[in-house]
């Protein structure tokens, strides 16, 4: 079985890339199953009911989400009906839509997608630790086939998650710094891992935000309204090669496309 | 003219891999010039004067070096005796040492190299971006050739800085977050980046420290005396090929070793 | 019936301030009970069992502690054993000792005391205001008179928590901040407030710690080795008159005393 | 000479309080002059023209700013026409605006006013420290008589830069933190000194800000659009008699008024 996961989605660049690739990409490398950061799909705030159908039509099969969730309104009360649609499982009790969902794909197998967020340099929200705990409590007699996206910004945090979390699930890949990493690797109880998957939005930007707005604000320290730039895209993504039955990584391999 | 610069340097496997390694790497790949980040190089806290020497021996020319600077106390009275030993230059005026130095290879060029701290999640210190202003303004008529070593957190601020130095400094790397980053190039005006070189320490670790260390710091939220770890290495580094006569950088290319 | 809460006391100056004049207050102010945060009791980090047997001799009843309350290793073990030494309450399940408490008082009222801490600006913890619901819905049947030391840096986390917690709990006195603030009051539904009842410590100071080791952390940005200060003494204190059937407090009075 | 330094103004209430109430105060007290702290005054959200002009007329003589002077856009280019409106000086060079200025008294005193920020849990900024040594090298010749408003978060800071004006400034008192400290003092060098004036807001809200919409962004941390609550307000001040030949503070003494 193979999995997609697609590093945060930047604006119009980011939504190009998509519906460019991913259904050449799906065809050529045999995907089963497209997981892809989508909290800044929306001109970089967030996401949109539109814009979420939009993707999931070009062959995306789940979102997870971060900081920027809350963006746009309408997704308070979409999230709650859209099961292809998570947040981080650790904001508080109460909060609208889910942080986990097991899917089932064509093939049949059960996929488990959890979506957590880190805290430090963050917001103060739940330990990411014990709620993944809690959430691979719930889902152990499901499925051993388990992808976390781990949004958070701190690389500390993050490599932590992976060897806490590593025999347990099938993946701990990073998303939020907009910055792939190089890390990638299988770690040694048979757990995919990287950093950071990186962004799939306008390349030559400062983390898809226009360059000169970004450093007028830290030079001048004068407020900016932040936009997704528009330049030609990168896409992000790592593809995840799993043993359905074990749940275990077998390889995971970085994509760094350019437009 | 080709240069390497080498990830924060992290404990005993860190120097391990120097010892190890870089003589081959210098010879094999034709290197004219290596620029290490030291700021981890004694058990993760901060350099002696024994370990730099001994890594000067080992083929480094310079050391760079970020907020573990001070860790060491020696350092202190040390760093006003060696050239080739720098700290951030956007530490306060009257702070011991130097941010930048230009050198004399053996082929006869001369190196500007600028250490720099981001501000972002770090200390409160002068703006990175005028400080390297001022570098170059005085470097100018002495050298094109400048490799400035970004010591920061924020993908953002050190994404910026890239954008703000192209076409000004031969390269712009990143350091800190002891995880490389995938996103190495030769920007538009001709300077080479890369957000992060990553580390070169204990593989098997948390960015360097003990594992089981850090997971308990961040799930009791209790004291840990962090200590680099003991595991197999990596060495995280990238080489750069300079035309000399004009600054320009004209590839970069990440190296990730394992042991 | 009328209880005592001192601020932070901060090495030997505010051991000695609460050593010469406890005694006294209780007598002249006829208090009944008497809470004291006690975090940097010892040099400015953390107590020692010594130092609380000490000052417990001296007339406080209870201890509360904050981010320092690990300084010292051997509370680890000796807060399981010492039920008049809290802990904030939201640190992770599992952590030594306990966050809250209820105390008979010599005149036969049963005193809850609640320990938390804020997280703007602070450690990565649970969330205080879930964290003192769970409490108090455990202890309704049991008291009506709680007092709660919210241990936090931002005045917005306090001041929210003041009114979050009107009318539930007896007092809602924050700590940390080492300066006493002016605002005490008693609260619509019947609470006492105030957001920092101060520092018990050396007066001529950096809220406790040597004057000149702070400006020049600040200045150099430069590890100090932060030491408490000594100089005379300031007393920051409240007195919270409670109406012992409702639990309702009836007058918050500051006290700021100089030696 | 007396001086009235006011706590920030919050909204419409901190406005109401100013225009019910200053007249008086001028007249009853013998203030001369008359410094405010501006930042929040028009909803909470930075201060426009028309705003600025009517609380001038009723006896403001210098609005000091902090964090949100720029939320309203119409103040970027006021700022520059219009002396009596200070933002902090330790702003990047180039920032729009004076960060001190010197005011003559109807008696015909010259009056320094110095406004700057802190770093700590703030904006990226140059040392305060540094910056206001400039400018008292600058403005030495010229008075004695001179008011700075450190605008800042950590009490830490804040106390430091009192020890660190004491005997070369006249007061050194803190804005931002919206609740006044009883920490006021004349410092062994005869500068008087606060940690924060408080607000002149709003005073059954959080800071300023309606209280429930605080408590759920804290809670849910979901976004919520701060306002500045509507209640009976409160005034925030300290009045500061100065010995005007040695530039010496005599007394400090706060107010803490209600509606
Ligand atoms: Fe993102
Ligand atoms: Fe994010
Ligand atoms: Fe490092
Ligand atoms: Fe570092
Ligand atoms: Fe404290
Ligand atoms: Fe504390
Ligand atoms: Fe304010
Ligand atoms: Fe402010």
């Amino acid at each position: 079985m193979r999995v997609l996961m697609i590093g945060d989605i930047v604006g119009r660049p980011g939504r190009r890339a998509v519906l460019d690739n991913l259904s050449y990409i799906r065809n050529e490398r045999d995907i089963d199953f497209v997981i892809a950061n989508g909290e800044n799909a929306a001109s970089g705030h967030g996401i949109t009911k539109e814009i979420a159908k939009q993707l999931y039509a070009a062959g995306i099969d789940v979102f997870t989400m971060g900081n920027h969730v809350w963006n746009k309104k309408e997704i308070i009360t979409y999230i709650d009906k859209e099961k292809r649609l998570l947040r981080p499982a650790n904001y508080p009790p109460g909060t609208p839509g889910a942080g986990f969902h097991i899917f089932e794909t064509k093939l049949g197998h059960s996929v488990a997608v959890v979506n957590v967020s880190g805290r430090i340099y963050m917001q103060e929200l739940d330990c990411p630790f014990r709620t993944v705990d809690h959430i691979l409590e719930k889902i152990k007699d499901k499925t051993r086939i388990i992808f976390v996206d781990f949004h958070a910004e701190a690389t500390s945090e993050k490599v932590a998650m992976g060897w806490y979390l590593d025999g347990r699930v099938t993946a701990i890949c990073g998303t939020h710094t907009h910055v792939q990493t190089a890390d990638e690797r299988i770690l040694p109880n048979g757990s995919a891992y990287i950093t950071d998957i990186g962004m799939t939005g306008p390349r030559d930007s400062v983390i898809g935000v226009t360059t000169h707005l970004v450093i007028e604000k830290f030079m001048t320290q004068m407020p900016r309204r932040f936009e997704a730039a528009e330049s030609p895209y990168q896409l992000n993504a790592v593809v995840i090669d799993v043993d359905p039955a074990s749940g275990t990584a077998i390889k995971i391999e970085r994509i760094f496309d350019l437009e």
